[in-house]
C-alpha cells in the first residue's frame, strides 16, 4: 500500500528502473477536463536526464500513452493509466553491483526487507519512479490551473551557493532560462560551475529547491494529522534524496521571537490578508491565502565515481567502484518533481475540502 | 478524516481545549499486552503545564480513563478508548479574542473553513489536543519496549542557544533531569534564562527538538511514498508550532559532497553496519538498523503578551493583547509529543511489515 | 483498523458490552448542523434492551454524553465524540461461559485471534456495539433529513410469516405502532404471537428487516468497487447476525428474464424516472433517483436457553445451557441499527460525490 | 478511489471496454512469490468471452502483458503492473446507443454523475472491467495456495434450475467439465438447453454462484465493520449484475430457530471443530476452520435484443434495440470473477492478521 498516494485524487506508481515500463493510474480526477498534452510533454521533459549538460546522459525519450480514463481528449472520471516505456537500458553497467550493496542507495535495505531486489538500475528505488509523480501531478496542475492555482519550484542552492533574495524579490520566470532552473542568473552560472567541477571529480552535489503557489483558495488542509504542510512535507520527503523540509520562516524561526514572527492581520480591500508571510501561506495546518512557500533539502546523489568501501551479499568487505550514468547533481532535474509533489497534495485537499462547500450546507 | 492517523495501529483524536474531554481511541494495538500504567502517567507529566517556571500555569489534573479495550489489565485486541477530563478551565479568559483573529494562530482559517468555532482555549486548534497523541504514544511505547526499541527525545535548541554536541556524545539519561529537557546541563542552564527573560518580555521563543530511536530492526518503512522518514515527517509536521523537520544529515547535507557523506558499509561481528550514518538509519525509506536520528523546528508559540495588530469577524481594525495563560516556550513539552508522535510511526511500521515475516513466506 | 467506518463521514467505533462505556468518535461531520438530542435519544430507545415484551429486559439507561465536537448545540466539524455508560451490568451471569465456547457465537474465535477476550457479556462481539452505530447514524441522518433524504426501515418477516405486500403497498408510518416494527398490522399480531412463543421454548427466531430511502439524488456511489449497493451490502453484513443482503429484486431476479426485469425510462415531467424499479434505485452502482429499496437476512440469534454442546478452553467436551438476558427474536431491534448503517454510507457517498459538484466543473 | 480494492494487498484497476487496454496494480504482492502464468492463463479463459456456444461472441486474444514488479520470474514485492490490450473492437455497434440510455444499464446514472462517458461498448461500466479483477485474483490465489487455501465457485442455478445437492455432497472437480460450469452433469445440461433457448429468444436469464473456499486457518476477519463475510459481500456486490449475497446458511436462516441452526462445537482429534457449518465458516466475522462458503445472485444481463423503451440524452422518449454481441447468461463466465474477488478478500484478511502471529507477542 506504500505505492499509493492521496485521499481522493488518488495515484498509484509503478515500474522499476530497467523493468519493461514505468506508469502510474490516477483514480479521482475530475472527469471533463480537458487533457494538456503538452504540459505533460513539458513536464517529463523537465524531469528527463540527459537534457543538458548537468544532468545524467541516460537517453529516455519519454514517450507516454494514455491507456484508459480519457476519451475525444476529455477526461472521464475513471481511471487514467499512463506508462512510459524504458528505452536505453543498459543493465549490464549494474552487473558488477549485482551482488554489492551501495553505501547510502537502498541496496541493502531492500534486500533485507525483501528477500530479493531488481539491481538493475536501481529497480524500484532509482529515481526514475518518478517519471510516474510527474504525468500524475500533470494532471492535477491541468485542475489547478483552471482554479488559478499556479505552482513554480526553482533550484535556490546548490552546495554552498545560495539565491540571496527572497521568492518574491525574484523573476521566477526566469527559472528554465537556464540549465540549474535557477531564476537569479548570476547564482545560476556559478551553480552551473560548481556541478560540472564535481562532475569532472567524479563526486555529487546537493541543494535545495524552493516552492512557491499562489492562488490556492483560504480553508485548504485539515486540522490535526493532516495539516497541509504536514502533507506536503510528506510528499516531499518522499522524494528520492530529499533529508530535510520546512515551511514558511521555517527552521530560521527557531532563532526569531514571537513578536517578530506573528502574522499581523490587515484588510486588503475587505479581503483579509498578513502583513508578512511567516507563516507560508499556512496557520493551524489550513491555507490562508497567502502563497504557500517551502523548501525541500536534497543530498547529494549516492552514485559517485570515487572508490568506496561497502560489503557484498555474501557478506565480503569489497572496494569498488559505480560505472554506470548518473547525475552528479540532480537538484535542477527535482524542480519539476517538487512542483508535481505539491500538485498532488494542493488538488487532493482541494477535493477534499469540497464537501464544506455543499449547498444548503455552506 | 483527519483526525486518523496510521494505517494499522490507528488512532482516532477528539476534544476541544476547554471542551468536555480530550481523548483518543487507538484501533489495532496488539492484544495481551500488559498496560503500564506508570508510562501513561509520566509521560502525561511530562507534556502537561504547569510541571515547571518555563511552562504555562493552567493546572490541568490530567487524570486519565480508559473505556474501553483493556480487561485486567492487559489490552484486549479491542478499541482502546482514553479520555482526560478537561479541568482548571477559564473560558473568561478568552471572550475577548472571540471576535478577533489572533495572529499566527488559526482562528482566522477554522472560522474561514468551518464557519464556526470554539474560540474557548483556542479550541480544536490548541496543543492540548496532544494529550490524545501522548496517551495512544504510550501504547505504542508499550508494544516497542518489548522490542527493544527505545525514544527519546530530548531540547537540542532554545532560541540561539544551540546543544554543540551530537547526540552520541550526549548522556540522554540527563535530559529529564532539567526543567527544559536538555541533556547538556550547562546549555540547559543558558536555555531556562533565556525562556524566563522572554517571558518576563511578555514574548515567546522557539527551538529545535532532536530525536533518537534505537533499537529499530532492519526493513521498516515501505519504499516510494511511505517512506520512514516521510511518515516521520509528516507526524511532526502535524504538531503544533512546528515549521521544519529534517533527518539524519538533514539540512546539512546541501553543503556536503557525495563523497562525504555516503555511509560506507562494515562489518560488525557479521552484522551488516554502516562507518557513519549521515542517512539517519534509514535508506531509500527503509530503516537499516543503525540510530535513526532527526530533529524537529519549533517556531515561538504565536500567544505573546505583547499588544498586536488585528481584524475582528466583523473586519474592523483592532489593536489587542492576549491574556490567557501560555507558555513563553512550548518546546521543553513538546519532548513528550515528538517521541509519541515517533512511536506511533515506528509501531505501525512494524505492524505493516510483520507481513514479510510470516511463514512459510519468509 | 476494523472498528473504522466510511471514507469520508468516519466513524471509530469503541466498548465492551460490560467495559466502562460504549461509544463512538465521527470525523468528518459537516459543520453548523443544528444537533437533533430528539433524534439521537429517540434512536437509541428504539435500539435499546427491555423496550418491550418481545426483547431483552437488560435495562441499560442508554443517556448520552457528547464530549467533543459540539457548541453551542451546533456540529463544529471537528471529531464528535459520543459516549452511552454501560449499566445494569450482570457480569456474574457470565461466569459459566468464561471457559466455554457458546456455539455460534464468537467466543471460540475471538479467543483463537487474539489469546485473550472479554468473556463478560460477550465483550465486544455483543449487539451492545451497535449503540455506537445508531449514535453516529443519528448525526448521519441529521444531514441527510436537511437534504430531503429520508431512510425507513422495517420488520418484513419474522420466521415463515412474511409481509405479503411490496413497500410501496404499505403503510411506513404504521411500522412504529408495534412491537415488531412491522408496518402490515395483521402480520405484526402473528409475528409478536411468534416470537412470545419461541421465548416460552427458549428457543430463537430470525427474519427479515427491509429499508427503503427515499430522495437521494442521482449520481451517488462509485462505479467498480464503491458501488452504493456493494457499500450497502457490506454496512448489513457487518451488523451482528446478518447472514444475508440483496438489492432491489435481489434473489428473486435469478428466476426472472431480462425482458421482465429490465427498468424502462420514461419522462415525468422532464425529469429521468423509470418505469419499474428492479434495479432498487440503483444503476451500475450509483443511484439514479428512484428510491432504494433492499434487504437484510437476521438469524436467529445464538443465545437459546436448550442445553447445547460444547467443548471449553482447556478442550473437554461440555453439555451447558447460557443463562443471562437475550432477546428472542432481535430483528424488531434491528430495524435503527439498519437505518443507521444506511445513513452512514449514504451520507459518506453524498459528500464523496460533492466534489463532482464542485464549480467551476460541474 | 472506487477504484481501489484491499487494504494491505490492495489493487487499482483501470481501461475502458474499447479504450486501449485493461489492466490493473498490485500493490503489496508478497515478494518472492514464483510467478504462475498458467493460472493466470488458465483464469483468463475461463472468463474469457467466445469460450463457448453459451457465452459472448467477443474473441478478445486476451494476450496479458506485466509490466512491472516481477524479475526473473518472481514478484519482487514492488506493484505488480498487468495490462491486457482491447483487441476485436466493434465501436460500431455501439453507434446507436450513443446517445441513448439503455434500459438497466448505468449509462443514465454515469451521464448524470460525469456530464460525460465513454459509450463504446459500455466504457467502464463494462463487465470487460473484470479482466482487472481475474488478473489480480490469479496473483492472490498463488499466495493461497501455497498456504493450502483453495477456492472453487461453480455455478448452482441458472434461471429456475437449481442444483438440488450441498456442495459437500458434489464432485467439484466436474464444474470445470462443461459450458455452465455446473457440477452436477444432469443440471449442467439443462442450464445449457435453457441458455442456449434465451438466446434464441434475445432475451437473457440469471443465476446463482455458489463458492467454496477450504483451507482458511482460524482467525481471518475483523471484528466490528470488517467481519470477513461483510468484505466478501461487498467484493461479490461490486461484481457487474450480481444482486444479492448470502453467507453460510443465508437467507434460509431466517425460517429457522436457533435450536436447529447453533453449530455445536466438537473435537475431532483436538481440534476444535463444529458438527454442523450454518455459520458458512465465518462466527463473529472471524474463520473458525470450517470451509467458507457462500452464494451470489446474478441478475439476467441487461443487454437483451428484444426491442425497448427509453429515453435520449435529449430527453425524447424511443423504442430501440440493442445490436453488439452479448452473453444471453453470464454467470457461467461469472464462476472465476467470484473466485478472484474472493481470493482478494482472504489474501488482504491473510495480511491483516500477520500482525497478530508477530513474534514475542503471539
Amino acid at each position: 500500500m506504500s505505492n499509493l498516494f492521496g485521499k481522493i485524487f488518488t495515484i498509484s506508481s509503478f515500474g522499476e528502473s530497467h523493468g519493461s515500463a514505468i506508469g502510474v493510474v490516477i483514480d479521482g480526477c475530475l472527469p471533463n477536463i480537458e487533457v494538456d498534452f503538452e504540459l505533460i510533454k513539458r513536464d517529463l521533459l523537465r524531469r528527463k536526464p540527459g537534457q543538458s549538460l548537468v544532468s545524467s546522459p541516460r537517453n529516455e525519450t519519454e514517450e507516454f500513452e494514455i491507456l484508459s480514463g480519457v476519451f475525444e481528449g476529455k477526461t472521464l472520471g475513471t481511471p487514467i493509466a499512463i506508462l512510459v516505456r524504458n528505452s536505453d537500458i543498459k543493465s549490464s553497467d549494474y552487473d558488477v553491483i549485482k551482488n554489492i550493496f551501495r553505501p547510502s542507495h537502498a541496496d541493502y535495505t531492500y534486500e533485507a526487507k525483501y528477500g530479493i531486489r531488481d539491481h538493475r538500475g536501481g529497480g524500484r528505488q532509482s529515481a526514475r519512479e518518478t517519471v510516474a509523480r510527474v504525468l500524475a501531478g500533470s494532471f492535477a496542475k491541468m485542475i489547478l490551473n483552471k482554479l488559478g492555482i499556479y505552482i513554480q519550484a526553482y533550484v535556490s542552492q546548490i552546495h554552498t551557493i545560495q539565491v540571496q533574495q527572497p521568492y518574491f524579490n525574484l523573476n521566477l520566470d526566469q527559472t528554465e532560462t537556464n540549465m540549474v532552473r535557477c531564476p537569479d542568473p548570476e547564482a545560476a552560472k556559478w551553480m552551473e560551475d560548481a556541478i560540472l567541477k564535481a562532475k569532472d571529480e567524479g563526486d555529487s552535489l546537493g541543494g535545495i529547491v524552493s516552492c512557491v503557489i499562489k492562488g490556492v483558495p483560504v480553508g485548504l488542509g485539515e486540522p490535526v494529522f493532516d495539516k497541509l504542510h504536514a502533507d506536503l512535507g510528506k510528499a516531499m520527503l518522499s522524494i528520492n534524496a530529499v533529508k530535510g523540509f520546512d515551511i514558511g520562516s521555517g527552521f530560521d524561526s527557531v532563532v526569531r521571537k514571537g513578536s517578530e514572527l506573528n502574522d499581523a492581520f490587515r484588510l486588503d480591500e475587505s479581503e483579509v490578508r498578513t502583513k508578512t508571510n511567516n507563516s507560508g501561506g499556512i496557520q493551524g495546518g489550513i491555507s490562508n491565502g497567502e502563497d504557500i512557500f517551502f523548501r525541500v533539502a536534497f543530498k547529494p546523489v549516492a552514485s559517485i565515481k570515487h572508490e568506496q568501501e561497502s560489503i557484498t551479499k555474501s557478506l565480503d568487505q569489497v572496494n569498488f567502484s559505480i560505472a554506470g550514468r548518473h547525475d552528479s547533481c540532480v537538484v535542477p532535474r527535482a524542480v519539476p518533481i517538487v512542483e508535481a509533489m505539491a500538485a498532488l497534495v494542493i488538488v487532493d485537499h482541494y477535493l477534499r475540502n469540497a464537501s464544506y462547500k455543499m449547498q444548503p450546507f455552506s
